[in-house]
């Protein structure tokens, strides 16, 4: 057999709470399971108990204020059939994603959840403090569900990492300039994230998975974060939705079109 | 510890040629291993050589004649540094990705691969096929790897699946707080073939990975293959790039606005 992932759901997590150590809990819920932490874990934590460990918890009256806040640009609105809207917009961590990150399914009564300020910050505070606690150099990649073009339903993806490598090609394949030498950059850290998932699910509440064997994606506390995932507008072919981009070019279109129309008489 | 996920890549398939019996040789490598298939296990066989195996093969001189003639409509074209032209097309399959799934990578000199006809059909023909075979209830997920709007490098999401639910259903499931997680509908067979490829890796020569412990996704044979992922263009926000999109509106702008200017006069 050729090498082995495995990944389980850590059990015993307790709800976390604003203010608490995360690293601590993480640590104590290891000890209480079989298996230690060893070198080359990686540990896909769920953003919302970051979130909550961070205090980023406000009152759900305030959720459309607080995706405005949180919205750097607006990528696309539709409205719902609830009669709201569905804002795509990308955030101040440049992702882009449906209200922000604003989230608002396990949280206590009246409360929803902010994405954490910086979680690649987060996810290298945790791996080093678990490295240091546990003595075993592990990863953390921070998960968030996002749901995607073209294609429905959602999967978890990496919005934070500490550690680990977040694209296959960074382990040493790379141009003069810094560029990766193959058009081929798997996301790793999205697909360890995905793995996560598959074992934590959204019902269980398990909000930490422990991926084994993936030994090899992990790395220097400094290594690029998931902040190297996301792609600038200006690089990006779907920096807006195809309706917003419509209406913009009518509008300019229009303008171009008025103004030749009364030159001609 | 909670359900395990395990996940390995299959060894010893040989180079699939067109009209190998890619069932048979997927149960030959398998009892080639230490590790029979089970009730459950989920095998995640990379396109590439279904598409072989299929005879989906053609001159590398007709790539970009194949790409329009996989292609139902363009959604964004680029330029590249290279001269060519970055093409990202809804192909006839539904599924949007760049250059139509026309495949370059790890194909025999001077040929391309096309995506398979019908990867729903291939993975139930295989899953049947292996159910017959070893006994073992199994699912097949069949894997490409696609970029994204967004976000940096590619991931391998599902083009086909049989006997494998390709979301989670959690219509009627409460969260943690007893609220309806109505909105959130996982795509487990994404999230499966992104686990998959951490084991297989895309230098590995192991085109087919075996995840095991997700046998809740497990089913009939007649389950919705990966065609369900597909979303309609008329329900997305990003049917159209935003260069094209804006393009489109130009012109539909500058007709109103001529006419709107001429009249003025």
């Amino acid at each position: 057999m050729s090498e082995m992932l495995s990944a389980w759901a850590l059990t015993g997590m307790p709800e976390v709470r604003p203010g608490d150590d995360l690293t601590a809990l993480i640590a104590e819920a290891v000890t209480r399971t079989a298996q230690p932490l060893r070198d080359g874990d990686i540990l896909v934590v769920t953003s919302k108990i970051v979130s909550k460990a961070e205090g980023r918890v406000i009152a759900a009256a305030d959720r459309e204020d607080a995706i405005t806040a949180e919205t750097v640009r607006v990528v696309a609105t539709r409205p719902r059939q609830d009669g709201g809207v569905t804002r795509i917009v990308q955030n101040r961590l440049g992702i882009v994603g449906a209200a922000a990150g604003v989230d608002a399914s396990n949280t206590a009564e009246g409360t929803v959840l902010l994405l954490p300020l910086d979680p690649d910050a987060s996810a290298r505070r945790i791996a080093a403090g678990l490295r240091e606690t546990t003595g075993a150099e592990v990863g953390v990649v921070i998960s968030d569900t996002l749901g995607r073009p073209w294609r429905n339903g959602q999967t978890d993806v990496a919005i934070g990492a500490g550690g680990v490598h977040v694209f296959e090609d960074l382990l040493g394949r790379m141009d003069t300039t810094g560029r990766p030498l193959v058009v081929t950059q798997p996301c790793i850290a999205d697909e360890l994230a995905a793995a996560g998932d598959l074992v934590k699910g959204k019902v269980s509440g398990c909000p930490v998975a422990v991926v084994r064997g993936m030994g090899r994606f992990v790395g220097a506390l400094d290594l690029p974060g998931a902040a190297a995932i996301i792609r600038a507008p200006e690089h990006d072919m779907f920096r807006l939705g195809a309706d917003e981009a419509h209406r913009e070019g009518y509008e300019a279109g229009f303008a171009a079109g008025r103004a030749a129309g009364e030159e001609r008489h």
